[in-house]
């Protein structure tokens, strides 16, 4: 019977699954020591929640009972449930079923998979992970979350170097520079303005100039002040540059247009400072960031790997002033996904990490016959006392055998027991990579730090 | 806008869900300790999979894309998705389609949801985590894994009662010497036998004797050695009580049901004597326990919280001579599933067990004015690197507010800096449960090991 695996729903061997899980150990981690609480929420949501968004609607997979009784269907179908789509709506929704019981401003983190209905590709799947922080404020949140929130993810992927995953450009834009800039030069139509510039990498300068000219009416010079922006990019100098350009190019009529390019201005120019102290050489101004600025507010953030720029951008948010509401109080926030499939495949297929191993154990422990395999166990469960993952030989097979046992799983110890002629029990211990074997205790035989749990590394070869 | 929480789909405050993580932490940690490889498989499998075991088709949540392409519909519904009613047919399935990758005996752990469309009740939902161990061999499975694998349950579960968990008993039975028995003494009707006596609890002796004589032709005195066998419970004096059973009982005129019985009754006495050696009064034999006896082929298990047995099996499992095959090889396998879901929402409904705080943060440093917050970046950016999470202060408020801040969260201490009169920076830290404060070096300070984390921690009140 020929199986194969579902085409956007990715599996990984052991050993991969190692590589991922420690991944998202080192992820966890970093959100946690930045004060960032656990949420998990099940994997449902009506689908009025999950519509409320009409852009995604083709994206969501539906549930149905296999078996519904007909006449429940009417009532099932008034609460027909979806997968979510991502980790926000849940969140929004989460916050607005608890907010009596959390305290604002209120740091979460939350890692599961999503689902999309997509068509798959090298790094877009139906079924993928993602790990997300957001901070959600009461009425009000200060502007110091956004900068700390793209340092807190530049810092998780920063870490995940050691792995071997390539360094990140974290690129940041904000919302109020954009429409401040468009309004000053006079262009007010911002979204579609967005959606043009949007397409720059695509169909090049003059194609954009032609349909900025078309379809909102502008002239030769504000088209090419809006190419000049969306090709600024750099560090905080990119802010000077950005006033120079609304003084060459702005009416000067419209004084709400200056002040939210002011106001724009300076938190853009907080943010590459503070995160140049705080995360060096990972957060850069890009101006053409355009994607999202629609329904963000303030900061909006892209994250491209560097080398595989094609992949996309790996971890991606903003600021919002209405995350949630329920018509009397309104919660903004500010968030950042992690798409972690995205580059964990990425990983695999560039060859990039390994574990080094396939399987927790740092020892296994031979057996000499199967009359004797409860001291064998003995020795095992004496490792495991002492944190030492260990298992025991299938069985009691020629020693060659055994060894090649571990070495298929590439654990690195093999423990053998043996009874003198005088009937004294002996241990020792074999590190299979060099042959060495020596005497040892099970009370007290540690292996080397890095060979007590399996590690992901970067590849050797 | 009222909003309710969806039943059947449990969601814990950030304080439970610390205490849940900690749960599966505890439950990966054993398994890996016991040589077990992490798998994670796609919440979805074909519906064909799904439907193997017919039983269990009307708790399948069928998939379906919202906006799906008609014309693509029938092609669709040839692959129609589900999510995955428990762990082991994806697994099974994963073992067919890597079977080339792996190495057998194949050990994994794997800790995900599940779903089924069920009426929800409490400890019984639709969406719940179940934490499973398997090995799966090629072609043959040695026995003593049968022994292994409630043993590393059992210890799972006793590690969990440091966090609060009561004592589990795990109830262990064996397929060949129920099989053995019944035929021994002329009861040819397994199937039937069973589903009889697995109502003993529910409509007492005198039904089950009168429904064995009604449904399968016992004589009265077959329905009393029936009901005698499900009486047998305990330790490993009970496989003497089987022994006997069977001889008072027996026809003598089958000899292979005499040899199943036999075969069965030395494992089952293999399997408590190495239990109590290795995991001492957690296991103990019930030949009451039907459930499963009828797909499952040697050692059974079922799992009761003491004081909660009305929750029903919290773990179980057994072994299967064909977890999978794909008609060339067979995989036998034998496994255990944890119902986490189902006694964390008992712990946490019958206050059994509680978080030291409801964020990672040990630490909150105070903002002393907006102006002078990169200070306090920097400090807790120094105990970050150091393993110890923080948190900055959301304002500038007055200090006995940001006091409040931290103590809403538990945060334990709370963090100062100040500039005396001849500029020099001060540090000092205060532990707001006791209230005392003392100078402190950013770069030194550490917290009191059970300080470090948040921890789940049984109910003191």
């Amino acid at each position: 019977m020929a199986r194969t695996s579902l085409s956007g729903f990715p599996e990984w061997l052991p050993a991969q699954r190692i590589v991922e899980q420690q991944v998202l150990d080192v992820i966890a981690q970093t959100f946690e020591l930045h004060g960032y609480a656990p949420v998990a929420t099940r994997a449902v949501e009506p689908l009025s929640e999950l519509l409320r968004k009409g852009e995604t609607s083709k994206e969501v997979y539906v549930l149905s009972r296999l078996q519904a009784d007909p006449e429940a269907t009417a009532k099932e179908n008034e609460d027909q449930l979806g997968l979510h789509f991502d980790l926000t709506v849940p969140f929004a929704r989460y916050v607005l079923e608890r907010a009596g019981h959390l305290t604002f401003p209120f740091k979460r983190y939350q890692i599961q998979p999503v689902w999309r209905g997509e068509r798959p590709q090298e790094g877009r799947f139906r079924e993928f992970i993602q790990a997300d922080i957001d901070v959600v404020g009461d009425g009000t949140l200060p502007f110091h979350y956004e900068v700390e929130v793209p340092i807190v993810a530049a810092r998780a992927l920063g870490r995940l170097g050691e792995l071997g995953l390539p360094p990140v450009r974290v690129l940041v834009n904000n919302r109020k520079v954009a429409e401040g800039f468009y309004r000053s030069i006079g262009l007010d139509q911002l979204e579609e303005v967005l959606r043009i510039v949007d397409k720059l990498a695509k169909v090049g300068a003059d194609a954009v100039a032609a349909m900025l000219a078309e379809e909102v009416g502008a002239t030769p010079e504000q088209a090419q002040a809006c190419l000049a922006l969306a090709g600024l990019s750099g560090g905080v100098e990119v802010v000077e540059a950005v006033r120079r350009l609304a003084a060459e190019h702005g009416d000067g009529e419209n004084d709400d247009a200056a002040e939210l390019l002011r106001t724009g201005l300076v938190e853009l120019e907080a943010l590459l400072a503070q995160a140049e102290e705080r995360a060096p050489g990972v957060v850069t101004a890009d101006l053409s960031v355009a994607r999202g600025l629609d329904y963000y507010t303030g900061s909006v953030y892209e994250t491209v790997l560097v080398g595989h720029e094609d992949l996309g951008s790996i971890c991606s948010g903003g600021r919002y002033d209405s995350l949630a509401s329920d018509g009397k109080r309104t919660f903004p926030g500010v968030g950042i996904s992690i798409g972690v499939s995205r580059f964990v495949s990425r990983l695999f297929s560039a060859g990039l990490v390994e574990a080094t191993r396939s399987v927790p154990s740092a020892v296994l422990v031979a057996v000499t016959d199967e009359e004797s395999r409860a001291a064998s166990d003995a020795v095992a469960d004496a490792l495991r006392e002492r944190g030492i993952a260990a298992d025991v030989a299938p069985s009691a097979a020629k020693f060659g055998k055994q060894i090649r046992v571990a070495d298929r799983r590439g654990i690195p110890y093999v423990w053998f027991i043996s009874v003198d002629d005088d009937g004294a029990v002996r241990h020792e211990v074999k590190d299979i990579r060099s042959g060495d074997q020596v005497s040892a205790d099970p009370g007290t035989w540690q292996p080397p730090a890095e060979d007590l749990h399996p590690r992901a590394v970067p590849t050797t070869r």
